[in-house]
């Protein structure tokens, strides 16, 4: 099989392009690495080649496709004097690589999402973490699987919902098995769990929303301006993803309800500070949310859900009971239920750590293995 | 790719045999059917082609590895009058089959997965919920994984443990991304799992254990003599296969302490109903046990656990906080907590039913799609 069918003596290649260093990505190159020194230890593993790294204004890459050594990548990509490729340079680059090639896209970048179909009728495989691919129009979405299946290309993107935790995967497998999915529901966002898990607890009576929403952004658990966490977005694309997956035509992530947690005055204020400097303002409203909550004995949490047999689709504000599972999250963590036929009243439950450069690299590495066994 | 390396025009046969017809095995010719189905509906995956069904005692499969019709499949088994192969004429009539094949192995029989070894070595994929061929002697693990490496076959066994919950996959993920596991804790079965929640519940005082046990028993959520599952055994089993995935060298499923709940008065008594008649004498020493967790403001549970770096694998009662994950469980869920060094404090958690025929018959079709996937 794997091992026999192989015409040629030396072990198979499979190059690697990697576009994106931040956080996530430079916890991917670890990875990589790590990946890369296993399968040297196994001599019937296929060889990874690292061709490409990339990020917006640095590249290194190999011209004559005998792979860029791991050590010190990132110090020669900062100093490197290559001119910087377009992605359909990148695009012709790998097209020419003399065995299969696979882009792992580490950045949050629309215009590299746009260019997926492109990579994989080339039969270049896409590995990501980037949720605007699967997110943004419904026609991007279907080129991007029209041109997987007309070139027997793969995409694998786990870490665009619950970074490493097993969601995409899971709900895949309930899907292509044949479970009837009837709803989903959980905190998909860490920054909206880490908020309202600070500012609703279980126990005690938590403190003032300005004051939460300032910590979460100190501790780095926001985006450098908070809005991008408090419009709902970033939920409204992890939903847009799962529903398309359960076979729902969802237009985009703004064609379904999103409760934005930006009072109307200050969408428009200047920068994330001059945002917390006017919060306060803003306390009561929470506060008014908060007793709401606790007067029916519940707690307030910021939750995504798909009803799948009537297509609705929504991302808000929702009570608890404290003994509910959502209302017992800590930290950070993100929760995913899946109600199905199969698994009744009791539904299949995903938990844990759904934000950090680790954790969404690991889904990442993992989706990359994938594609590597399916290639020998 | 997959669609321009075919030499032939027409599309990739794969065979897939079937050994088992109970509970699980009924759910999963289910499934298989409409997978079939759904192959049919798409011109480019591969023909599922079903050459064989067998359980104890009945056959039917196709000498000329034409195929089975899905149609009445059970009720032709029952009728055939095709003479039983054994487990190497079964290895024969794979290894003969002119493409790649699958055995599914849905019983939960020692001596096919004694086999393995034989059918990987023939190149034959091997996909199965019986935990046997992985928590009985390490010979058998290595032979099993040896086998696979030389033929290029695959081994998959993701519903040995938490049926069709995504366990072995993600610990898989952990492992081979660089995790670094530091306890695996859980509620490994189902039945545990049920005769705990109502014994000893969060809320309320439950009632007596052989009462409970009996109630078990009449919902169907024991084994006929709950003996099997109250010496522990089955955990035992499921954390030997965990341990063993995260490389820890455990002989067998007897090589490390486990607290049978069988008082050793009743070890011996004939059969299952003279032993749940003879339980009731023993219900003050399970009362003490959940009496002192209530001391302690506790509940008891049954619970398997691994700490890697002491390479120590526990089976038993313990007492956690009525706070806890596992002492919220309901009716027979599962839960497994994954704590590793990149999830720090905050384990990944999945939860869920590990027990029944649907699900452990999705854990399956789940595998045989990757190993499809894989031989495209």
């Amino acid at each position: 099989m794997a091992q026999t069918d192989s015409s040629l003596a030396s072990p198979k290649q499979i190059h690697i392009a990697v576009i994106g260093t931040g956080g996530v990505g430079s916890c991917f190159m670890l990875q990589l690495e790590y990946l890369y020194k296993q399968m040297c230890k196994r001599p019937s593993s296929p060889k990874l080649s690292l061709l490409l790294v990339a990020r917006s204004s640095k590249i290194v890459y190999d011209q004559s496709y005998n792979g860029l050594p791991f050590e010190d990548i990132t110090s020669r990509l900062e100093n490197s004097d290559q001119t910087v490729l377009k992605l359909p340079e990148i695009v012709d680059y790998l097209t020419a690589a003399p065995s299969k090639s696979i882009l792992v896209d580490n950045t949050s970048s629309q215009e590299v999402a746009d260019f997926y179909p492109r990579f994989l009728e080339k039969g270049i495989n896409v590995v990501t973490p980037n949720k605007k691919g699967f997110s943004s129009s419904m026609k991007l979405w279907e080129d991007i699987f029209l041109a997987a299946s007309r070139s027997g290309a793969q995409v694998y993107h786990e870490s665009s919902v619950g970074a490493g935790l097993p969601i995409i995967s899971t709900l895949k497998d309930l899907v292509e098995t044949g479970d009837e999915i009837i709803k989903i529901e959980g905190v998909f966002s860490g920054t909206m769990s880490f908020l309202f898990n600070s500012f609703a607890p279980v126990n005690g009576s938590g403190g003032k929303w300005s004051t939460e929403v300032t910590n979460a952004k100190n501790f780095g658990f926001t985006e450098p301006d908070p809005r991008d966490d408090l419009n709902g977005l970033d939920v409204a694309r992890k939903l847009t993803i799962l529903a398309r997956l359960v076979g729902l035509p969802i237009q985009s992530p703004t064609s379904f309800p999103v409760q934005s947690l930006i009072p109307r005055e200050l969408e428009n204020v200047t920068d994330g500070n001059k945002f917390l400097q006017e919060l306060p303002r803003f306390d009561a409203e929470m506060e008014q949310v908060k007793v709401a909550a606790e007067n029916e004995g519940k707690v307030v949490r910021y939750v995504g859900s798909i009803t799948v047999a009537t297509n609705e689709i929504k991302v808000g504000l929702q009570n608890f009971d404290r003994s509910h599972p959502i209302a017992m999250l800590k930290g950070s963590d993100n929760i995913i239920s899946f109600y199905t036929k199969r698994y009744g009243n009791s539904p299949l439950i995903v938990q844990g750590a759904g934000a950090g450069g680790d954790v969404t690299a690991m889904g990442v590495s993992g989706d990359l293995i994938k594609v590597i066994k399916s290639l020998c």
